[in-house]
């Protein structure tokens, strides 16, 4: 690892999201997702499943004010391995119990994150107020030492961590202090992220190498990341080692999930067998040793947010053989278990990666919370390291399955982002009961909503990073912000046609006067947004201009394939550049170095073509198929535009004009299409189910096909994203 | 219907298989599987789980000895919802007890069967007394009022026909009465047919429309045709009504088998929970009257066996009703749920059909024994109506899956036979656990290898039909045999180059002394085997020649796609024929009607030229890929001869030479190999999961394709029937 290359995201509140296309969603999130939230936490929302989250939280605070902190475990009866536990059939559900999945403390800590985004950079007092409420409920719950989690602190406090495996308390835990930290860092109140530390040092306590401790780890981790984000706030190096003991903890034998099993059988009374499986827990990516992974296995949630945590901690430590296996799992994942939506996990079996190149189109997996996880791979790896592939493939997972995640108008999700539907095999098979045709409301596990939420709400974290003297662009999105560079801040403004066109314009700004300065970057008019429309435009020759040394470093996305322009006020240059201005391109990335002084545009033309693309052989899926992509967006065919029997149509790719397209828009919301030359094969001209292979009856048509990340937007219907090549 | 078009198979004890492909397939069923099924029924395989078949009968009939007939049924422990109970672990089987799946009856019945069809053609006196001595076994556990099944024999017969859906008495009583006609065939014995008898005369009085009577029928169907059977054995209308009471029974409303579930759920003390899917009880196909389906759906071996019961009764009874829904159903498989190796089942969800066009390669169920119950349910069809449609998919059944359910040394077994193996998918994919690379040596759930040895073993069965004045050919298949044919016994030759050549000569006498005829014609040399190489030989005018009026009727396969030559005598003819012999065509079956006298020599040629196939494009599995057939037989590509990273191999089906084969043999068994132009494409060449359409690198390769029925007898290695075609 080069530590030079080392960068941290923007802090959220020094940065103004101003893009067309992103402001839309994070709208979304800010109007209609949260609020919706709030009352699915406190069971409000009419015909959907109780979540019991804050009643939980209410109960468990009651409990702590009577003192019942010791009391003796009662197992509760879980419904199904799912360990969800449900009220008596047609029963109120009784005081003073736990209710709900053993996980549904993390919907609160989901929800106070993503309300902690949009409260850094929107304020919104009533929004406070109600989010500080719920903060005195959730403190109010936990118990003297620290410890809070309401399934035991209801249940009974003597069986706390007795089943790492399957009962996610620290995977709670993790999540609670993801949500405190962003609450704090966009408030300042410190009341939540104050809880959760002492919950950390409560588990610190608990765990760790020393003899009497727990040598364990998250069944489901998050607590790694989180952990490494508290100790880069508070600097107290506790959570950082933490961290680093779960993730070198993980895998080793005798593996302490058998031996807790071994321990509960005792009280249970149950049998216990042991299971000797080597792959058992390949689901909880602990079956082996992290340093020795090098295959993405498992959970696809779980095992994304193991990989984040080891690139923090590997960064955060300098553990170079740590950031190897990171980049092994990485290589495996993009090289041979990556859908081209940007989603993973081909398989409903344990909601898992498949083995290699095992990429089903209709049988597919891809959770939503699994892209958003590997989002947060990508951009770990990238803080290590500034390399194309993380850029991509984060941008790829984002205006992707993490969008399509989401109803266009924000009241709906996917929890499985298919990238083949037939509405009618989604009844008629059972294999693809997971498949949903249409968004659903809300979910009894309703992990994907609340997550897709705070990473939208969380974008500009994404977007760029920062280190002593370079200012990385990773994601073309419109917006403007500061950043320290050379030790003084300087004030930026990214204007961008992204996802829609490949333009992108940066203004920079070296100016004493930067809050000022920002403020009239914001108010540049439109004009300058669309492409080839950039003009030179005069320096303001004030007296604060001061020279800067730093370097500006652009993303070259995969896509354009190296094809772009640079022109800087208005000139266009290309490496080595010139006597002031240095260029130059490393692993994907677009370096401009100089002695900065005073305002600049710099302008970027990425070449965004249409493409056709094919899959590796080995993709057995998607033999005799092409997908399409354009610029950062993966499209796919939708009935809505192609009547039904899209299974009949066959695409031309060599006839493809690959630079035309066309404006439009799906529910209000602008799109482009690409209409495409296809052919419909008449099958039903015959009643043969196998013919000589020979030209079948077809008919030219052209295909329309709309955004992957806008599909189901129009009622039920077919979809598919590999479309047959037809040969002529 | 067209009674005039009505034939009935021969007798299997008139018909000798001298055929060089299919005598070593008979000779391995009565070498190999018979000793081995009947050590299996023992518990004498060592490795093998035990069958507890013998056992249970045995238990039974000391039971009756001991006249506990009243005994109070006790339920015994299943181990899960297949109805499959096992000792105590670690501890021997305990005495009096019934033990397997609630089904294991029928394992005897299909041994019994076997080895009648065996012993009608291969008389063995040593095996003739096995299976007496297992007969007396097996009807010493007959209750006295005819009841006669292990399971409620053992357990308390106060429970009997309480359970129609999940408890396989009818179904075994089915298989019974197979065995029981076939040994009575064989042997002209008929203990167990006199059982077989009683039972059915019991079940006749406790089944019916009138009051008092179980308003039932099975859950597992097979004794429609097993009555029908018995009922053209006996002329016993009761069978037949019986049968066709089981049949017009399934499906009405309210559901028997809910009725009984509620009725359980009184003495079982368990909620009773009404389940009201509509699609509950597709898997029986009893979900609507048989009347009103029209899709084949469920258990596909369950299906097809209704459907050929629903057969039988339709020609029995005239009931053009019922023939209708049998052709819907027909045509509902044939042009949307059948695989290209005669194969059905896509899912192993149930077992069972999947929806419409759903044929997935991988995944595929297509269990050994539905492509037997789908010969069987052809052969019906052709009993009421010769049409091609049935003949070929009967050949492909049986050349293609049923074949492959048994290994080239008859020592191993497929159950579900794949389109599509990766062996390591196999391992690491829970979804493909049901999928096997090899061959296994026996199943707890036993029916696949005892009803492939059943229908090999009376494959003569298959071959041909006759009515009173036209005999059917519908399978090529080396044999002599008589036929009744306008009142007189006339004998025939087959000698047929099938399945590796498409030519067949029938020789004909209609002199009188037929014995010594049918041994004239049996040492008939071997040279007018070969194609091309027929001269006319010289009549034998002898004495006891006499004219007689009927017609010859040859199916035309539909591989052949219309392209035959006819020789009579070594003269070329054509419709309409001569004035002696009228030639003609209808519905895929060639006509020669005369007036016969003395010895002919037909000889066909069929076009045997390599057919590379596509599919429905509704077959989203299929898209870009084709399949290679030549005459009735299916082939594949496999690891063993192309290498392994057969994902990598492309075929270039434009290049093909459709008259080009390979002589060849696998483990010893001449088969003809294919070797068809493809390229490897070099997908390790790069590491790229996606990459721009266009040429990838390729090398120009010949890929060797076998007979889907050899393949997996050459170790463990992948194997796809569908290949992709390159698009150079």
């Amino acid at each position: 690892m080069d530590t030079g290359r080392f960068s941290k995201p923007l802090e959220l509140k020094d940065i103004r999201i101003q893009d067309d296309f992103w402001k839309r969603e994070q709208e979304l999130v800010r109007k209609e997702v949260i609020p919706y939230q709030w009352n699915a936490l406190n069971d409000n929302v009419p015909g959907a499943a109780p979540s019991f989250c804050m009643r939980n939280f209410k109960a468990a605070a009651k409990l702590m004010r009577e003192k019942k902190e010791n009391a003796k475990f009662i197992e509760p009866r879980y419904t199904y391995r799912g360990f969800n536990i449900l009220p008596e059939k047609g029963k109120e559900p009784e005081d003073n119990k736990f209710y709900g999945f053993v996980f549904q403390d993390s919907d609160f800590s989901k929800w106070i994150e993503a309300v902690g985004y949009c409260l850094a950079t929107n304020p919104d007092s009533e929004l406070e107020k109600t989010a500080d409420e719920a903060i005195d409920i959730v403190c109010a719950a936990q118990a003297e030492n620290g410890y809070l989690d309401t399934y035991y602190i209801i249940g009974g406090m003597d069986r706390i961590f007795t089943n790492l495996r399957d009962h996610h308390e620290l995977y709670c835990f993790g999540h609670l202090l993801e949500g405190a930290i962003a609450y704090y860092q966009a408030t300042g109140k410190d009341k939540l992220l104050q809880a959760a530390k002492r919950y950390a040092d409560f588990i610190a306590s608990k765990f760790g190498p020393e003899e009497g401790k727990i040598h364990g780890y998250p069944g489901h981790e998050i607590a790694e990341m989180a952990l490494c984000r508290l100790y880069e706030l508070t600097s107290e190096k506790r959570y950082l080692e933490l961290a680093k003991y779960f993730i070198d903890e993980r895998g080793k034998q005798p593996y302490i999930f058998d031996e807790q099993e071994k321990e509960r059988a005792q009280y249970t009374g149950e049998d216990y067998t042991p299971n000797n499986d080597p792959k058992r827990y390949r689901y909880h990516q602990a079956h082996i040793p992290v340093r020795e992974q090098d295959e993405a296995v498992g959970h696809a949630v779980r095992a994304v947010y193991l990989y984040s945590g080891m690139a923090d901690v590997a960064r955060l430590t300098g553990d170079d053989e740590l950031f190897k296996a990171c980049e092994r799992i990485w290589n495996n994942i993009v090289e041979k278990k990556l859908y081209i939506t940007g989603g993973i996990g081909g398989t409903h079996l344990g909601e898992a990666f498949s083995h290699n190149y095992d990429l089903p189109n209709d049988l597919a997996y891809s959770e939503s919370c699994a892209a958003i996880g590997l989002a947060f791979f990508a951009r770990r790896m990238l803080e290590i390291e500034p390399k194309g592939t993380y850029g991509d493939v984060m941008e790829m997972a984002l205006y992707n399955t993490v969008l399509a995640g989401m109803a266009l108008d924000g009241k709906s999700f996917f929890y499985v982002n298919p990238l083949e539907v037939d509405p009618e095999d989604c009844i008629q098979d059972e294999r693809k009961h997971h498949v949903k045709p249409v968004r659903q409301k809300w979910f009894g596990c309703a992990c994907c909503p609340p997550n897709i939420a705070r990473t939208v709400a969380s974008l500009g974290n994404y977007a760029y990073t920062v280190s002593e003297d370079c200012l990385y662009t990773h994601l073309y999105v419109g917006s403007s912000f500061t950043a320290t560079l050379g030790g003084r801040e300087i004030a930026f403004k990214m204007e961008s046609g992204f996802p829609w066109n490949g333009s992108a314009t940066m203004h920079v700004s070296t100016n004493e006067n930067n809050a000022a300065e920002t403020a009239a970057l914001a108010s540049l008019t439109e004009e300058t947004k669309k492409a080839g429309n950039i003009e030179n435009t005069s320096k303001t020759e004030d007296m604060g201009t001061t020279v800067t040394r730093f370097s500006l470093s652009f993303r070259i996305p995969g896509w354009c394939g190296g094809k772009y322009r640079l022109l800087i006020d208005g000139k266009e240059l290309s490496a080595p550049g010139t006597d002031s201005i240095k260029i130059s391109e490393k692993d994907g990335y677009l370096y401009l170095a100089s002695d900065w002084q005073g305002e600049y545009e710099i302008h970027l033309e990425f070449e965004t073509k249409i493409r056709a693309l094919f899959s590796n052989p080995l993709v057995k899926e998607n033999t005799g198929k092409v997908a399409f992509t354009r610029g950062p967006v993966t499209y796919c065919m939708e009935a809505a535009d192609n009547g039904s029997d899209l299974w009949e149509i066959a695409v031309l790719p060599d006839e493809l004009d690959s630079s035309k397209t066309t404006q439009g828009e799906i529910e209000g919301v602008p799109v482009m299409f690409i209409d495409t030359p296809a052919v419909r094969i008449h099958s039903k001209s015959t009643s043969a189910l196998y013919a000589d292979y020979s030209a079948a009856e077809t008919e030219k048509i052209t295909a329309r096909l709309v955004p992957y990340f806008a599909w189901a937007n129009r009622g039920e219907g077919q979809m598919r994203v590999w479309i047959p090549a037809h040969n002529a």
